[in-house]
């Protein structure tokens, strides 16, 4: 960078007296225009560059979800659990362009709900562009995504249609404007003074706006309906359902794993940013980088904490527990992941894992059933997160993070104070608030109208073949004759070749 | 970059009449070079950067490719339609090197054929660098995928091998030289005056190029090798094969979704390009999130109209109908993709959704059998998405991403006349025509010479015991002493476990 | 962007022969050095942004080895190597967050072992950014995936948890730190002038450092332990115990593919950098660019030449071992990807394949078993890449890509003399001597100890249901009432529903 270098010194002997002056301003100062234009281009073109490519990490998390939930159902619900998700992705990309959008970001607001935008009307403009809104799209289906999983394997595929919508059209939507949008009432880069507690909710990434939401509408959704048949025996006792495929379950961990780097880091938004003038190589790609850090070391805590913690309590080296485990760390850091030191991000995870396993303990104990551990891993481990920012958010880090606004609190262990610590309170009992009293009517009258759960005897044979067009595998092809002498097929089944077009495959 | 250089001599006499003048303008000439120099290496890396990320995830599809074709098969094909995925891109990947590149980029050329960069020799030049390569090739191994779909479960793997190294070779490279070079004959980016109906093909990321390509060469080689064994019962009635593992088609669609935000937003090369000047928020970014946006707005309707209109005509709620409805959107999207607005996507979407199911009903009427429903799927869709971009091209969205041509035709109903129109239907004539004209004489010949398609013994064992050393899963281990008190295995099969290395296993 | 605007009426009074030359000059200058800061605050975030989604595909290559690991070994261990998959992630962002970072990076150091950064003490710095430290991380963390690859399916946890760590944050750093860190004695990037042979050993992305440590790790404890029970039958013939899934390595391999244009092409860690200064449109984005096409045409043509190879030796066009061949061409190229020309990246696929089919065949002859074929393909094909690139090197690119030392060696056969041959030389025989002096002492005393091994009861049954909780799989349900009289289940084993939960589940 030295040739780009200008000293006073050295150009003041230089400069003599001419007539051609004027000329001479305009040859400087069109080409420092010049300069300012590209630098703003090329600014928009990283930005944008960061912002789309976070945008994809974060949808190959509903690819995740897909899979997890998946190989975590049994084999007989998979292909609905798996259309739930297609259509978590695909339904949410309509209903949030026609109006989940504007009621999330549609600034200027009351602080409540959002009011532009809707249909991307005049779009994009000097706030918003396009990958701007595919990544918040990308955040709304997640959110259902979650729920999806808590009622799994007995719910009417039109009460999921029914709920889905709703949450990803209307009750995501608006958390996010309180939280997220620079008008909501309870966001900490709240752009006027009427800032909660003077501090706002640091939810960088949404433990509470998308964990806990999709975490507790899972919650209520799972209690109207009850447990699955067989998951608790005549005599209460608590019966394993495992899910048909461990494969697919470490599967979509990893995925999430991936996609949470889109998720996490990607929530700055932006990357070209300074902080400070001195030390020119600290900057938001510094907080990006770090973001991911903190990500990695929480979740990583978390599984290795569930790994031993599972093998004292239960005696195996479980996988799929630290899956769950894992996912529970960065449900839980997502709230805090842009603010905290790594070292913190470990104690975070620690946590979260025995939250986690003190939750499916209770959920047990009360005889709750929830087969992907949904409402107790984002719900719970999100609520953690969320509370875990208001201790140890770090003073230099919320002022980069959230900047404009010197002398703000941070967290409580670290010598800022309550008042975050109370916001964050605050937005826990907001959350719970909110997705009890919209979903619990829902689900309810769902249920009054008999739309909520399938039939028992569709419970049983499974909601593939009764209702999904057949079982999701066919591993033994039924050839009339397949009998050839050199290799012999295994046959278990009755064979029924000729099965009509679009009439269901029954066999296994 | 001309606004930003800086010439000792012009500034020279602005400046006053002393003898320092000189050393004046050079000290600040020089300082603009070097910032002229900067930026144009902040725009190479920026650009660079952009292409290769979308190239992985085009190239991430060929792994969607190859998930969504294994779950589409019957079990015993996997190993056999995988295997012609992974050589798609490994041959593809040296024929692309050697020939196909040259053919389709190398200009200048007569507007046929390009003859330049055999081998990458070279390379890299002012025009084209290595991600553009690598970007091009990734596109190429997609065409030969699409083909693998159609003939699947029945084909030698020796006329596999000979018509993907043609189609990816010659076939395509021919086609994408017509319609995306900048010499082409058909291109929308011609450099001269010589332009097709005063307007070119706008074909933005390949519905044609690709899509049409690889499933009209699928068409030919179904038509000509004929239904599956099975596919059609003794009095004509259409039967389901379904496919093994409806997982796996669910986790394919996904990765081609994910990839396809390469696909589409990619095709624009560059991302550091402003648009106008006032607004100088507005450039290539905007429109290369709006992509992304159209992209996902297509597929999620045609997949949502699936759902619905199948659950009309069917009575289920299938979820590989819905991943193929939801392909068959994209497919129809990606040639109009950056030049409609995102209503029109919506358009878009819907139509191709009945697209799809009218080719579907008709193949069976027809007793067309392709396991994949590629030809209709790519070829369908993609021929209505060419169409498409005629009727709903934007004039603002044309004059930006094909610049330099003021007072070009767009789209029919956006009130842009029918010339845009007219030569997307000459894409869709020529493309049959030369896929035809060559495609159909190759499997011709390699049927008459016995080389299309394998035997019926061997279609009823399956290929991969036949041809693939073995079954793809063993699910049941076979060992000799596994009755162990304890933890009893099921055996359902004869114990072989002797079996001698490269001897196939042959139980299940 | 103030501070970039120029106006002429402002800068016009301050020009001529007024007293006012010192503002002007200061005017001028401040403005470039706001110019100055702005693009080096674009270089930041471009370079991050390309290292961090860079280290994000390096992170999917660790799913893609739990993917590839799954599915080739037999189904009864399949959530046993599974969860060793996670935990080379989990754990090792641990120990290289608290250690093994400062080990591999910590300069200045003695050129043996770094000794800074212990726990991201005083980071970020000017030499580190946090992205960097993720991507070296998800470097250490596929070492030890490879291994586990060696000793599958016989090894007991306990002992993987020791050795793991042992690697992850002991042995792999220090070899990292030789030949990576501007402070190892072996690093051909070296800042000081006591570099070896004047040369110093170019292994830009590790076949050596990575691949040749995490398989010759595992040859150790492959031979240590010996071969799996039935891999070797009575006679003494070579039995193959076939992985479970085709799908699943099919999957794991594209995956692996996917991310090593982060591995390879990542290992640049920046991207904006230019080369020369007459053709401006040739840097290190070519290099970059240039790298994954070497890259892929390496893996393509070992791809191709498995495929054509086995169908000779062994009759079968096998796509398990395409695989393995396609990522022995990868591993071998991962040395000299930045430093060939594309057609010697052909060459090296084309001997690397062989390279694996030669070890194959003596592994069969010693009696070796490696159920990943780990040890033959990352130690020997990584091996061979290794001396490659001493033998391929060209004069241009190394001293584009290790610049400062003109008149460095290069490839012998492109003319640049023994010397490069000879550091690569040194550091297969230093990596081999290495790991042998650490590992082999370890897996000793294990073994001894009795802490190595499974029981070959455990063996037999499987690790999955001693020791993780149960199969992996759950195809048939096992409900009381399923005998509904419309879809009728297949049971094929003993009815045991009401198993208390966290009790293993042992149907399969």
């Amino acid at each position: 960078m030295d040739s780009l270098s200008c000293v006073a010194s050295d150009l003041l002997p230089l400069l003599g007296n001419s007539t051609n002056a004027t000329a001479a301003a305009d040859f400087i100062c069109n080409r420092f225009t010049a300069v300012s234009n590209k630098l703003s281009d090329a600014s928009y073109a990283i930005d944008n560059t960061y912002l789309l490519f976070s945008a994809y990490l974060v949808f190959a998390m509903q690819l995740g979800f897909a899979m997890l939930c998946a190989g975590s159902v049994r084999a007989k619900n998979t292909m609905n659990i798996m259309l739930t998700n297609v259509l978590d992705a695909a339904a949410g990309g309509l209903s949030y362009y026609l109006f989940g959008f504007a009621f999330a970001f549609g600034a200027p607001s009351n602080g409540f709900i959002g009011r532009h935008f809707f249909g991307l009307k005049e779009f994009p403009s000097e706030l918003f562009d396009y990958s701007y809104f595919l990544y918040q799209w990308a955040f709304a289906i997640a959110a259902a995504g979650i729920t999806s999983g808590s009622i799994a394997e007995r719910t009417q595929f039109v009460a999921y249609l029914i709920y889905s919508s709703f949450l990803t059209g209307f009750v995501y939507p608006i958390v996010s404007h309180w939280f997220w949008s620079g008008d909501g009432w309870g966001s900490a880069a709240k752009s006027d003074n009427d800032i909660l507690f003077g501090s706002g909710v640091i939810d960088f990434a949404g433990s509470g706006v998308v964990h806990m939401v999709g975490g507790i509408a899972g919650l209520w959704g799972a209690l109207i309906e009850g447990p699955r048949i067989g998951r608790f025996d005549r005599s209460g006792r608590s019966v394993a359902l495992r899910g048909h495929s461990a494969s697919l379950v470490v599967l979509g961990s990893f995925l999430l794993w991936f996609g949470w780097y889109g998720f996490n880091p990607g929530s700055f938004l932006t990357i070209m940013k300074s902080y400070g003038t001195k030390r020119t190589y600290y900057g938001q790609w510094s907080a990006v980088g770090r973001t991911a850090v903190t990500t990695t070391l929480a979740g990583s805590t978390a599984a290795l904490t569930t790994l031993f913690g599972k093998r004292l309590l239960v005696g195996h080296w479980n996988v799929t527990d630290v899956c769950n485990g894992l996912l529970g760390g960065f449900a839980a850091i997502t709230s805090g992941c842009s603010v905290v030191e790594p070292w913190a991000a470990i104690v975070c995870g620690f946590i979260a894992a025995w939250v986690l396993m003190g939750f499916n303990k209770l959920a047990e104990k009360l005889k709750y059933d929830d087969p992907l551990e949904a409402a107790q891993l984002h719900g719970g481990c999100g609520a953690w997160g969320v509370l875990f920012t208001g201790l140890f958010a770090k003073k230099a880090f919320v002022n980069e993070v959230y900047p404009g606004r010197p002398g703000r609190p941070y967290g409580l262990f670290m010598g800022g104070g309550g008042k975050l610590l109370g916001a964050q309170i605050i937005e826990i009992l907001v959350i719970f608030g909110w997705v009890t009293v919209t979903m619990v009517p829902l689900f309810y009258a769902l249920n009054k109208l008999n739309l909520l759960r399938i039939s028992s005897e569709d419970e049983m044979a499974g909601m593939d073949l009764t209702r999904h067009g057949g079982f999701a595998y066919i591993y033994h092809d039924e050839d009339e004759n397949s009998n050839l002498p050199q290799f012999k097929m295994t046959r278990i089944e009755p064979t029924n070749t000729s099965t009509p077009d679009h009439q269901s495959n029954t066999t296994v």
